[in-house]
């Protein structure tokens, strides 16, 4: 399920406890470095250029550089991508690089590429800078949308842990999954980070050509920041479930694109932060 | 206490409890982007570029410069940082973009700092690297440093809540916060974003004179990753306990550097991944 490298790692730990003390195993979430390297064809040339480092969970790595150039707006669908593969080196990062190989005609814009990643554009930092750059990054209104019984709203995160294994279940991991209509899971993923999480799920949905996603809905484990909502925004999906907090930029910016924010998903209870219109 | 711009905002949400639905008004935490601009004097000119945009909970800007400048080797320590000020602009962005300005003959490596965020060594990408990097970085092994008492260990997470505000405390915030060997905290920063609260806590500390705070305990409300123990061992913090779970990395990264890591501190109880010698 989780690839070539392992999701979870066993160590000895001291443990404290009302006074007494013993040493036992204790298993853990794996977090390790991803390079993400693109190649292409320049003028006749191959070319390949490292794009971004992210701390995650070894697993559905695939998926997890798909969403993220998605998310980037590096590649608009799954014909962009030619290929994804591990970059062979030394023992130690065998599966700790991926390249990915663009379609012939996909230009990069790396000037704007850099921006996204440690700079501003150029019109100054706010709230209305960050949502006007969805914008510009081509995410749309989210028109209609399925409408979701608040009965089966409620259950969602339950169906979220259903496919969480049995360690993710402790805590040590976030989860996101892409559930249809009827509460059915497309896909759960694992990772120590909500963002990857998030990715890996809208990367799995790419490349099986399910995007624009605009009967489904994102469920996630955490909170919900602009991050979440900006990413499933830009997959088209019309509700975001999160069983944590909503951040007031989150709120703002599913507002702007139509998007159903749910949060607070836990209890049997929720709160809707935009569009209830979808809530039955 | 949370400066020029508000840590909350309130609206309304539809909340739907057991079949019951009823707007209410709620309250969140505001995330609004803040822009690092750097300023400095080279060969006689006056220079200014942007180095970053975070994500963050506005309040403590300048301390979360001053640690984020810190944990990227941009200043080694308070006399690199001439100033520290909000850049005025359009209305909206007043308070979004901080410029730091550095002594004269702080000199800027561009290149390591973009590499830093986007891309990885040319050694390649590993978890061995990524130690092995924080190395490079200048920082140290955590020698001695103060013995904690059990006791004071499983109560310093009571002790972080003690020093959060009332909205914090419902869980729309991550907190971290400094603590002297007698449990009493220096400083509580709160952010949505785990990293930003520690750099606003290192921060703290830089422009007080305080690093490296080799008699310190950081005390964190969430995970333990490998960034967060690379902010604090660059600190010099000796112990770091976290309520939530470490990741591997992190674990790897503290018993490396010396570091004490408690994780899972909750309920009276926690565990020691690292460096049990410093929990008598």
């Amino acid at each position: 399920m989780i690839g070539p490298k392992g999701a979870t790692r066993t160590l000895r730990v001291t443990r404290y406890r009302a006074g007494t003390k013993d040493r036992r195993r204790d298993v853990l979430a794996v977090e390790e470095p991803l390079e993400i390297r693109l190649s292409w064809v320049e003028d006749g040339a191959s070319r390949s250029e490292p794009l971004a480092v992210t701390m995650r969970t070894p697993g559905r790595d695939f998926e997890l550089v798909a969403g993220f150039l998605f998310g980037e707006g590096v590649v608009s669908g799954p014909d962009d991508l030619l290929d994804l593969t591990y970059c062979r080196g030394a023992e130690d990062q065998e599966y700790n690089v991926v390249e990915a190989r663009l379609a012939a005609g996909r230009t990069l814009d790396w000037g704007r590429l850099r921006r996204s990643f440690y700079t501003s554009s150029s019109c100054g930092v706010c709230g209305k800078a960050s949502l006007e750059a969805v914008e510009a990054q081509g995410c749309t209104f989210l028109e209609d949308g399925p409408e979701i019984a608040e009965g089966l709203v409620a259950a969602l995160p339950d169906r979220l842990l259903d496919g969480q294994d049995v360690f993710a279940r402790t805590g040590g991991l976030h989860a996101a999954g892409l559930f249809d209509v009827a509460g059915t899971a497309l896909v759960v993923m694992e990772d120590v980070g909500r963002h990857n999480a998030v990715d890996k799920v809208v990367g799995h949905a790419l490349l099986r050509r399910l995007l624009p996603a605009r009967r489904h809905v994102l469920v996630v484990s955490g909170r919900a920041s602009f991050e979440l909502v900006q990413k499933s925004v830009a997959a088209g999906i019309p509700m975001l479930v999160a069983v944590g907090a909503p951040s007031s930029l989150a709120v703002e910016l599913a507002r702007r694109f139509g998007q159903t924010l749910v949060g607070f998903a836990r209890d049997g209870g929720f709160n809707v932060y935009s569009g209830p219109e979808r809530v039955r």
